[in-house]
């Protein structure tokens, strides 16, 4: 969807719950192009989405919903041994709730994208994903998965679901194209020139250089901020403006056509 | 909708959860023409949910939402004082989950009916059913909204939605046409005879016998049977013939056309 | 237990939940002499009670229960019309899951201060007011009830507890001894001046002057201070010093003998 | 503590929610002599905490807490990657809740056993079983902890704990004293007979003869009776009759004497 002169900009938001409030979606709603919304089981209440949707409307965010595993105390990190059917249902009813108030704000639902352990479960587990993209394509064939690769990937294609393929651009990669542990010197950036230098790289070039010095190729169709970090925003916004001045256009993801 | 020779049955289901199971689905959908599903705040989840409205589609009955109050331990019966933003999103959220298992079902959202303590507050508080009605209106103006009377059915209409009054074959009636409280003689009928002799009146007349032996007007679409008291299917099986052979067709509420 | 010369300073504690933190317990801890740790229902979980009882204990803070109603979206602070029953148990279970953290940690559970919607109700309502009391003196008759009148103070008593009389230095009151409407001009004090002269007037006189001029008197055996508004550590560290500075001690309540 | 003349019959209870019932407490309770009370995580609530532990006051069954995941809808059965720090903390909290329904009702918290995906890790997994046992020895060192053999056994002794050994009177075992699994033949008895012989040659000899027909060493201090399948009491009633009949006394792990 998105080639070598476009990119999205992809951000969990909504990742509060009643009187708690997490990240700084005012601050980042401006400068991201697709918003991923909690939907309820890992963070999320109505008001939250709701609120969410409507910021997103404001800046021509695309909306998706950001399903996860039901574990508000754990915030969907800790892995659950769900069955495919228990996976599958849960993520069709989050779907169905962000869509609801997608509806609601007279905007489309465009994308999916799964949260925390169950995304990363996802990646390796081939019945995980399975259940997630059977949940995605029950509910709409049109909506566009988001996904890192791996079993998600192939699973979104296998049903036919359009994949937008995610990458990290404040991460370092290993020569297979994995992300580095977080254990490991250079698995997070912190400069932003150094993001900005690595986001524009990974959109030009399709690819990427590893920790161990090889070009790794890696198709991105859509770049994963992170909004709950420490200047999160200003980091953000620079990537954008960076993006922009070396000729890349940042959007949101198109629709599906149908 | 329906008139003098035509008549819904709507009845809760779907009302378990996870490991528990309430009242006797199985036994029940086939003698019912519309089934109001829980959606996971007093009760249901999305196992439950996607089961109930596969049996549903099995027999041809109108799904609908049954939003109730955030309480799963209270199971929606004990009042809350929400403010309408909070009771219109909660609305908006559970609608939204159980429209996603009938479109993956592929079947319409036909219908919404409020639960327990929130329906009680919603004949009597404006607020409380401008708040329902609002959210109703906000996913889909073509729902049909299923009202016992009072602010709710004014709150629908205002909003133009279409509103189909109910009516309890088992239940007494005082004067005014209000229900007659539980602690008074005559307040619930138990006899099936009783029960369909009363429910074949109301459909014919339009109107039923108080209490104090009063003729009340008495708009009636749908009526509204239980399915969580000993021996409620086979009182349903028994109404469902009842009206059947006085000439009464019981059939789902109709689908908005526009 | 405390007279002109002393004063407990009691503030809510341990309100975050999961990943979500709310207030600067760490900031506030080293100020006050009580905490009211939240138990789950409205707030709270078991790491977090951990952390709020193990920070408590350093700083030889007294550590007491803070139930609330079953509502973590609503934090506790809308009306829910639960029955005695349900109140006493779910007090009940609340105090247990805190002196169990207390215990591990060895040091005493002292009190129990009802939170939000449950402690408003409990002014004014005989029945919540003694389903707490009766909850609290069946786990041990010996805890001590931080009531801010009352309905809730009268129960306490009639039940045989100790029951601890507390008062606001940031409020405005009426003539009557309630705290001023928050929309009327007064009703919250900003000046952490102010807010110490009010403090040591109350403690020192055992009265207050009212928005009308009128000397009401008040029996206070604890101050509560807020710590979820802006700038709350050093209002408070401002009362302590300023309640030193003018002779009276501050210190927790005296824990149960008999 | 039981030896070849005396053995424990412990049965999970109180494991309703709300509205919910599951399994039958009433007519199983006069059979057992120690109630694994659900705690609040995988199932019961305050009310029904409150009920099951004054039922089994009244036949002068144990009161134990049977902590689980904290997973209500999926009745914690399914695995969680939780820590031990989580672990630890989940099992305290749920200590204190069941521990406050026994203080108020005058009888002693006797033991704790873990329930469903919790327990069946705490066999395997060390760092499962020594959260566990801190959380038990934190709360009270003179605490029984029941555990079927493995890691939870061990850790629960090095922490110095009484620990007492579980046996299935209804299962199969394999040659290695473990379970067969639900899959082989004979890893379930139905007939009651043979469950009474085979509970008899288990407290009787302090073995069991394998599905391969090797006699297996087994501690056995508590036999598991379920409740929740159908015909549960008549089994468990019978069961008891037969242990009384051969001889041997039914009764109630001894609290700890200090």
């Amino acid at each position: 969807m998105n080639g070598p002169d476009a990119i999205d900009l992809n951000c969990d938001m909504g990742e509060g719950f009643g009187a708690y409030r997490l990240g700084s979606d005012e601050e980042l709603m401006p400068w991201i192009t697709s918003a991923n919304v909690a939907a309820g089981f890992h963070a999320g209440d109505p008001r939250t989405l709701e609120r969410t949707v409507t910021l997103a409307r404001r800046y021509g965010v695309n909306v998706g919903a950001h399903p996860g595993f039901p574990d508000l105390v754990g915030f969907g990190r800790r892995p659950m041994a769900l069955s495919p059917e228990e996976i599958r249902t849960d993520v069709l009813y989050q779907i169905g709730a962000v869509a609801a108030f997608a509806r609601a704000a007279g905007v489309p639902l465009v994308h999916v994208k799964p949260h925390g352990a169950l995304a990363n479960l996802a990646v390796k587990d081939a019945r995980v994903a399975g259940a997630i993209a059977d949940a995605v394509a029950a509910y709409d064939p049109g909506l566009i998965l988001i996904a890192y690769g791996g079993e998600l990937a192939r699973a979104g294609r296998a049903r036919g679901l359009r994949v937008a393929m995610e990458a990290y651009a404040d991460r370092g990669y290993a020569a297979d194209g994995s992300l580095l542990p977080r254990s490991r010197p250079g698995a997070v950036l912190h400069d932003p020139e150094a993001i900005v230098e690595r986001a524009v790289e990974m959109v030009r070039t399709g690819s990427v250089v590893s920790a161990d010095g090889v070009r790794v190729p890696l198709a991105v169709e859509t770049l994963c901020v992170h909004g709950d970090t420490p200047g999160a925003a200003a980091i953000v916004r620079r990537l954008r403006q960076g993006l922009e001045a070396a000729g890349i256009r940042v959007r949101p993801l198109p629709p599906a056509v149908g």
